[in-house]
């Protein structure tokens, strides 16, 4: 292993707009591409860079698990982190003629990047993890190692044959672990055979899109929502219809007032994403009764009803269901970690052979060997061990979170505990504050904070800012908190 | 472990359509879901369940692979095969009213059905391996351990960023390996930025129809060709225009005199599938020229180049080009093996945001441990290691079974040596033979010989068969001729 010598030049603006993180990041990541770098040199430790910078160390430690969730450097654990071995000429940008698009695939081009702009929310979403970025669960609670060896033994177990093309609909005992599953905790009313394995909740989405929607159709989404399944609407050709929420959750008398005849309803009962709610029994009664008369369907995406905390937990729309009219959506993102990348639909009988063609068309379905894994990690009892683990962890994450809130950030914001999830809303106190401008602050300094405003589409909502609390470590939250303070209240130092 | 006492009741109607195999499977199915035969079951050797039932081994053997690929049953190598323990309630179907489909929803659920039907290509695509099935790598040869060891490994490495939502585009040290290894094997231009890691080819071809196609755009496709293409282009509501192939690969002057303002040229000019022509460097140039000057795009789909036994390697229609025009496609579905789903796609500069926008929204990127794994497993050399090898098998397998077929169905199939690729076409030598009945006789012995028809749309060609070498065991060929020779010349016995 090569120590860099002369040390490590990291030349930093401190005018620029451009986070402190984000130029050290920028700056060893030029030099690794352009070779000034060299493959397996040691970089200093972030302890010694923060000091030679005269930066925090969280600002170096951001930059560091940037470049390494990029896969330039890696990180050994105690030895440091070293940078990786590139094919440098692999790495440098080619210089030929762009290819031009004519107007109308410039068109298509564009509207492309617009709604996956879109779909990723704020911008600037980094791969590292970053204190009070929502949707990330604990991942260094994961039990990888034993996930490592399960796969391992799903490898030596059988010759040949799980490496082939896998069926469609995914592996059976998996799909019969699933059905298992959802039947005893969501009250779900399935068999194995309505069990579609996805890549995850966005592939069933997109499934759902393609058997159920025509160019043109109109789809009820939750104002505020979430923004992926939105832009998946609108790249099939749909009108989207926001239909506000409030605290018992859609309000289904607003969907038929606008758009009586849709043909979709996508909605979070469990959890309604981002604002929290449970949906209440009336509403969903209501909601079904309406799917069932005007022959419209019903896309329940149940995402992290597994970490609740509080309240009745009630059973599925998909289990009140007697016209099956409800296609139910899960995913292991939350529960186990978001790049297994599986998740499912529960679709009704009548769907199923249309959503395994769409399935077929899409791509075969899942690796085999992780299907297997984690069916042999259900049934052994890992994953509701781990899923009460990590509850029992987002818990006291979440109490660290409004203790610190409170203490932090009093007279700024208030946070109601929330009842199920992973993320709390934190209402701004000052109705006039700008929630993207602080969002904007606080992401400069290494922490995020989305604004409520990024998600709501025609209902403005009081100014707010999303906090994730089942990815940050207690040690990390005072200086989380302090630095969302500054982006707050900036004079107030 | 219980023994299954009385021994196994598997009633075969001898009469039946049905083969064999077939109906082996489905009677040992019916009992495990009935629950007839309990979880951890020994079921009997196929050697004795072949005499019990006076019915070659082969045929008890294809059923037992059936199951065990769907995941009824576990073979434990020597120790024999055992019922999986499957929880029986979410195996039966539930006895609830089928939700209507409304007309218009029923229209788009039954053509997904044919569309999907017609991408799988002919009927009854078994999970099992089964000889002369094209497009299958011999999986028993796969490094199987060396793989789960690097896949542990990487999952020991670093704790928790790995787990979590990856960058779209792929994992960036895999896409340099992958632009470095097309580079210096493909001679394809490319930088790390321009690669695209998706799930298998078939997601590569479902995005390039997403950035460059909109509905009523014209598509030229081989004829005969890879259905599964032909598939997605159709479902996007592409026009597909039949362009015949002869030895010298797409007759391009033909595709322009059909349809010169076609959007997309789909193409495998390194191996021209089913029948296996190289394109000639003057198409190649025709073809590009074409593109350039029409503002075509073409779509390069090298999904088993790796493997060329004979001719010339041409270097790819990519690397030829100047104009950027072309999305070049490769697969580790062969090289590799199927289930493991991850392939790629090479983009024009001026595409990447668009394909890396449309692959936001279709799914997140593919798992990130196995990402991590391939690019170990191709930076040590196993990837060129196990090509080589695998490059050297099947030129034997392929020589056994051209040498099979002069001895074993002289007369009857001729058939010249494939210069590249997993299979032969074998020619009937009566020109008046159905293959599709051949087909569907040896089928129901357990071999699967694909008549060429199924993948021929506009232009006839004599009647012939697809024949799989590389997943055939050299031990099995002889009995697997003399089926389809049973199946050819059914009075000749």
């Amino acid at each position: 292993m090569r120590q860099s010598k002369p040390p490590l030049h990291v030349a930093l603006d401190r005018r620029s707009r451009v986070p402190m993180n984000r130029q050290i990041y920028a700056s060893i990541r030029d030099a690794i591409r352009a070779g000034r770098l060299a493959a397996r040199t040691r970089l200093p430790a972030s302890r010694v860079l923060a000091r030679d910078l005269s930066v925090s160390r969280t600002t170096v430690v951001l930059a560091y698990e940037q470049l390494e969730a990029e896969g330039y450097i890696t990180g050994r654990r105690s030895a440091g982190s070293f940078v990786e071995d590139l094919p440098l000429e692999s790495l440098a940008p080619r210089n030929r003629a762009r290819s031009a698009l004519d107007p109308s695939q410039e068109q298509v081009a564009r509207r492309l990047v617009a709604l996956a702009r879109q779909a990723a929310g704020p911008p600037h979403v980094h791969a590292a993890p970053v204190p009070f970025r929502i949707g990330e669960p604990a991942l260094d609670l994961f039990p990888a190692r034993l996930w490592a060896r399960l796969y391992s033994k799903q490898t030596r177990r059988s010759a040949g044959s799980p490496l082939g093309y896998g069926g469609v609909g995914g592996y059976l005992p998996l799909r019969a672990a699933i059905a298992d599953y959802v039947r005893s905790t969501r009250a779900v009313n399935t068999s194995a055979d309505q069990v579609i394995i996805t890549r995850g909740a966005q592939q069933a989405i997109h499934l759902a899109v393609r058997v159920l929607l025509a160019p043109g159709d109109r789809v009820w989404v939750e104002d505020p929502g979430y923004l992926t399944a939105r832009a998946i609407f609108q790249s099939a050709g749909a009108a989207v219809v926001p239909v506000p929420v409030d605290a018992e959750g859609l309000i289904v008398s607003d969907g038929m007032a606008r758009a009586p005849r849709a043909r979709l309803a996508y909605v979070a009962p469990s959890h309604q994403f981002p604002l929290g709610a449970t949906m209440t029994l009336a509403r969903r009664l209501a909601l079904l009764e309406w799917a069932s008369r005007s022959g419209a369907w019903v896309l329940e995406d149940d995402y992290d009803s597994e970490f609740r905390y509080a309240g009745p937990p009630l059973a599925s729309l998909q289990g009140l269901d007697t016209a099956e009219r409800v296609v139910y959506i899960g995913t292991f993102s939350k529960t186990m970690f978001p790049a297994l990348r599986l998740g499912y639909a529960i679709v009704p009988s009548a769907l199923a052979d249309a959503f395994l063609a769409a399935q077929a068309l899409v791509d075969h379905v899942a690796p085999t060997f992780e299907q297997m894994a984690l069916r042999e990690f259900i049934e052994d009892g890992h994953f509701s061990r781990h899923v009460r683990r990590m509850r029992a962890e987002y818990a006291s994450r979440q109490e660290a979170l409004l203790a610190g809130i409170s203490r932090e950030l009093e007279g700024l914001v208030h946070a109601a505990p929330a009842e199920a999830g992973m993320h709390v809303v934190g209402w701004l106190s000052s109705r006039g504050a700008d929630a993207a401008a602080i969002s904007n602050r606080a992401r400069a300094d290494g922490v995020e904070a989305a604004p409520l405003s990024a998600w709501t589409m025609a209902a403005p909502r009081p100014p707010a800012l999303l906090l994730g609390f089942a990815a940050v470590r207690p040690r990390t939250m005072p200086a989380a908190l302090a630095i969302l303070r500054r982006a707050i209240a900036p004079r107030a130092r």
